[in-house]
């Protein structure tokens, strides 16, 4: 959660009267902002490039404002490519972060010149079932136990992404054998990390890796993509992450490993949660309240809009407008209208007392949120604003209708007869 | 999962010679047979109508079928109520169940002549707001804690629907002053249950309910709502529920509490994934085996296509076509693509070994299943097929396609420049 709203209840109250809610508000200039902080952390590497990882905010409308940064693409989809070449983002602004790769799926990434980052030793076969393998290819490690600087330990093993080292090691000598020219290599072994030594202990890891393979294999890796895993500060308390302190902790492992051994690496962060996460606001209106075993605040959003409290149990911040510093007076299930008992944006969350008609903020819901929306119990997912410093909006999605439900379906056979 | 699969290895490779996988495939004599069943156990009891759960499988192909049986629809929201329309199934044939509803959806059920089935006393208010009462309501109770008659309890006080009894009776009289003339009731405390007795003994209580509003409220309730509630046999060696001796335990409790007191109760169910879950079959394509610190099979279906591994970490049998009496020789977790490491359908599954190309079939997936799908990282939705006796197919939903997938987004604004 950010300390203060970048918006105050009179706009939405202006917002609600051209558009119903639930809706999601992005915040522009917080977006710009944090690209702005983090292309400066990383000013010291030549051609440093944010790949940002589409699936986190599918909408070309935020993919362009990154565009303006030179930020890339993240794909994993055919979908996702032709989104980001229909943005304007193609070639080697692409990175293809996929596993499980249909043939078709690599061959739309081949067609736009992506950078194609290979999952799995296998993936060299799948790939050339494609078609031709390409001059610059990047492979994904999993380093099994990954140990960081502050001797936080996370589990890859249990991930099913990425090759062990000897895979990996094979994947390069096998690639090179094949004809590539220019090497990267992926890794990521942390999900919504707070530890600004996360990224510094992985480049570190990877630096050696890539100075093994030099001397081993006569490699010359080129770029290291650290992918994502940087985390934001969802609940009170949690502190966001220091991006100048992250980028200057990777800026010493690269003086202490990369350039005495006269290499030269490109770095690649494949950000999404860290990037749109904090700047995007599910708008929300109280609709109901009951009391029976425990009290309940229903709004007219629902897990279709935001399916991460009810997947994942995640927590999200939630304020309701111009009750800001009003005391926390109930403690409520803020719950939405699908059938499933799980459609509840907060348990047991101590809020001021509502009213019907009372505008609710659910926070931090700008990645994986909409995205990760569905269709269940027929629930339409909503609209997407910008918001510009004027407190402006510009829609980036419209609002699904029942005839966008009832595209695929031969609906009208009975009902015609 | 039932003991065999209704179509061969020889089938599947004819459809996918037409149709590339994933897609689903309802097999529609299964589907019949277990309508025909449902209405055989409850054919003492006058009117007795299923409601089908449209959430479960919101197709209306499987709409239509039902409809040959008398079935009705139970709705929870605008698409769903329109859906159920077109299919030609309106008026009190359609149980609008909901909870958290907004005005314009009570306003959609009111136009349809839907019942009305209100989820909380304060729905009453909400209700006045969009219409006029009808004059016929049906109202859920939620028991807080509820005893079957194998002493087996349901938690339904941590439950967010219904109301309690004090409550509900409330409701009704608060209904009967303001002219309804037909009375429902609507429990649900159990999901997925494989006990024969939780009907039986929901009923018997719900009985007892109407016997004392009938003394107390002079209200005579017409129509009882079992919900739904009863569950498949997911897992090897779990038993399917026996709806004859179901229908009949009801029938006891009638006989008891009904008949004796001068009675007459219309009864009704809520089935959904009763009738469509075990006939429905997600057929998908083994496209990547990796070994690293665990084996995977890859497979190009993936929680976009059926969620409940992820969100519940629910259990789907899964058979190889071609090798459904090969020993298990390996264990595997079973992988889609999507960039989540939940998008496992099995976990440490013990499987024949599986070579790339190898069709394998995920059971029980004909309900909560394709509706539960979702677009994440940019992945489309799949066909859906109903499986006639003969092994053709009749496509109930076409493919989802990118056009579809961009259809609320500017996605050429800057692609066109």
């Amino acid at each position: 959660m950010r300390e203060k709203l970048p918006f105050s209840k009179e706009d939405v109250l202006k917002w609600t009267k051209d558009y119903p809610t639930p809706f999601y508000v992005y915040d522009e200039e917080g977006i710009r902002d944090c690209v702005r902080k983090l292309y400066e952390a990383f000013s010291w590497n030549e051609g440093f490039t944010e790949h940002f990882a589409v699936k986190a905010t599918p909408t070309p409308g935020i993919l362009r404002v990154l565009k303006e940064f030179g930020c890339g693409t993240d794909c994993a989809s055919t979908a996702e490519l032709i989104m980001s070449e229909r943005t304007g983002i193609t070639g080697h602004k692409i990175m293809f972060s996929s596993n499980e790769t249909r043939i078709d799926e690599y061959q739309e990434a081949l067609r736009l010149g992506a950078i194609i980052n290979l999952d799995d030793i296998t993936q060299i076969e799948q790939l050339e079932r494609a078609g031709e393998i390409p001059d610059t290819i990047c492979c994904r490690y999993n380093p099994g136990r990954f140990e960081n600087t502050n001797g936080i330990m996370g589990h890859a093993y249990d991930s099913k992404f990425g090759m062990t080292f000897e895979q990996l090691k094979e994947a390069y000598r096998i690639l090179k054998e094949k004809g590539v020219k220019h090497f990267g290599i992926h890794s990521m072994v942390a999900s919504c990390s707070l530890d600004n030594n996360y990224y510094p202990s992985l480049a570190r890891e990877l630096f050696r890796i890539a100075l093994d393979f030099k001397k081993e294999l006569d490699i010359n890796v080129e770029f290291i993509d650290l992918a994502g895993g940087i985390g934001i500060p969802y609940r009170p308390g949690e502190e966001t992450i220091d991006i100048a302190a992250i980028g200057a902790g990777v800026h010493e492992a690269y003086k202490e490993i990369v350039e005495p051994n006269g290499m030269k690496i490109r770095l690649v962060t494949e950000m999404g949660r860290y990037i749109t996460g904090p700047y995007g606001y599910l708008i929300t209106t109280v609709i109901g309240e009951k009391h029976i075993y425990k009290d309940y605040v229903g709004v007219d959003a629902t897990a279709c809009n935001l399916m991460r409290p009810a997947i994942y149990g995640a927590y999200h911040h939630i304020r309701v407008l111009g009750k800001e510093n009003a005391p926390a007076e109930v403690k409520v299930d803020v719950c939405g209208s699908l059938c499933e008992n799980n459609d509840k944006f907060a348990v047991d969350r101590e809020l001021p007392k509502t009213e019907l008609g009372d505008l609710i903020v659910i926070e931090d819901a700008g990645a994986h949120g909409h995205s990760m929306g569905y269709n269940y119990n027929g629930k339409m997912r909503s609209a997407e604003f910008l918001m510009h410093k004027d407190k402006s909006l510009t829609m980036i999605r419209r609002a699904q209708t029942i005839e966008d439900y009832f595209a695929t379906l031969d609906i009208d056979k009975e009902f015609n007869r």
